[in-house]
């Protein structure tokens, strides 16, 4: 058996990755999806105070290495690996969970196309693009609604952290994609973008 | 007497047009202030029902050909003149107030820029441009603590109306300014650029 393609979807928070890497896996079938954000560091060595101050949008809070291996490992063709499993509301790793690998693995987040020697283990980057209100709009939906948090805590925390790294990593990493998959639309995924993208795939697998 | 001078503050929603007419003023001295937006048509016809469905961000609810009228009788000289108020909660005009003539007028709006006769009596344009993260997220502070408006309702009309005209005409727009005034800090105004473009006005002025 030979190597598995991997596939990365890059793109700024609210930008449309998981919702587009959904639709690749539905249309690609035999997919095994990696995020990135199951590799945060753990942070129970830090008080509850302290933690709340961590900048998480900084890739010093992810263990890259961690990542990279396990990345590698999938796609040398591993049956199954064990991929941690983080609790964003505490900021701790519980019991690590179980990953099947599978001849496409699909690995998705915000910080995927910034240096590292992991960017050797990607057959194909995408690059969500996404204007800045957009993405910020969405956030702040999502966060209201589903995680019941105030709108001033999420404009703050966006001033504080969110913009300038996205500014400082994901912004500049856009030009390491193969594709750059526009995503300004509320209603949905533009279906002529996710036609393009999938031939290139499949023409990448083939 | 000859010809007063004519500054015109464009920029998007949440831009920061108005605190930096306001620095203009304060530093300029002489100088009377003539608003677009005080030129908005009377709904008075419209039911209530109706009035909420009228798009405020469309040209077309600007008496322009009002708004150039009074903008060109006081850049001739005019003492006085008589302008519109307008009630931005009823969408209905109130009786008029007088608006006392100056060596300079600073006229500030949303659309002043886009193509139109009135352009003509324009000296000197600056564009303030702001990101549209940061112009949304101003919006939503300054909207949900001065008006009490809910975060959704917001949200709502910043993607049925507001970003739409944004990109129809305002940003088009900013190619016709004399000087891009950069404004995406939360901290108020850049001395530096707020200097330069003092020094283009008074060169302008002299």
């Amino acid at each position: 058996m030979g190597k598995r393609v991997v596939i990365a979807i890059a793109g700024g928070s609210g930008s449309g990755k998981t919702l587009l890497s959904e639709r690749l896996r539905e249309e690609l079938k035999d997919v095994a999806v990696l995020p990135l954000d199951a590799f945060y560091r753990d942070q129970s060595g830090l008080t509850r105070e302290e933690r709340a101050k961590v900048n998480y949008d900084d890739p010093a809070t992810i263990d890259f290495a961690e990542y990279h291996a396990a990345l590698r490992a999938l796609r040398e063709g591993a049956e199954e690996i064990e991929i941690p499993s983080y609790d964003f509301a505490d900021h701790v790793r519980r019991a690590p969970r179980r990953l099947k690998g599978a001849p496409i693995i699909i690995t998705e987040g915000t910080l995927l196309l910034i240096p590292g020697p992991h960017r050797k283990e990607m057959d194909y980057a995408v690059f969500v693009k996404t204007s800045g209100d957009i993405r910020l709009l969405r956030r702040i939906r999502r966060d209201v609604a589903e995680r019941g948090r105030s709108v001033s805590s999420i404009l703050d925390q966006y001033l504080a952290t969110v913009r300038p790294m996205h500014r400082k990593w994901i912004s500049p990493s856009e030009r390491e994609a193969d594709f750059l998959f526009r995503n300004d639309g509320m209603d949905g995924l533009d279906e002529g973008e996710v036609e393009k993208l999938l031939e290139e795939i499949r023409r990448k697998i083939s």
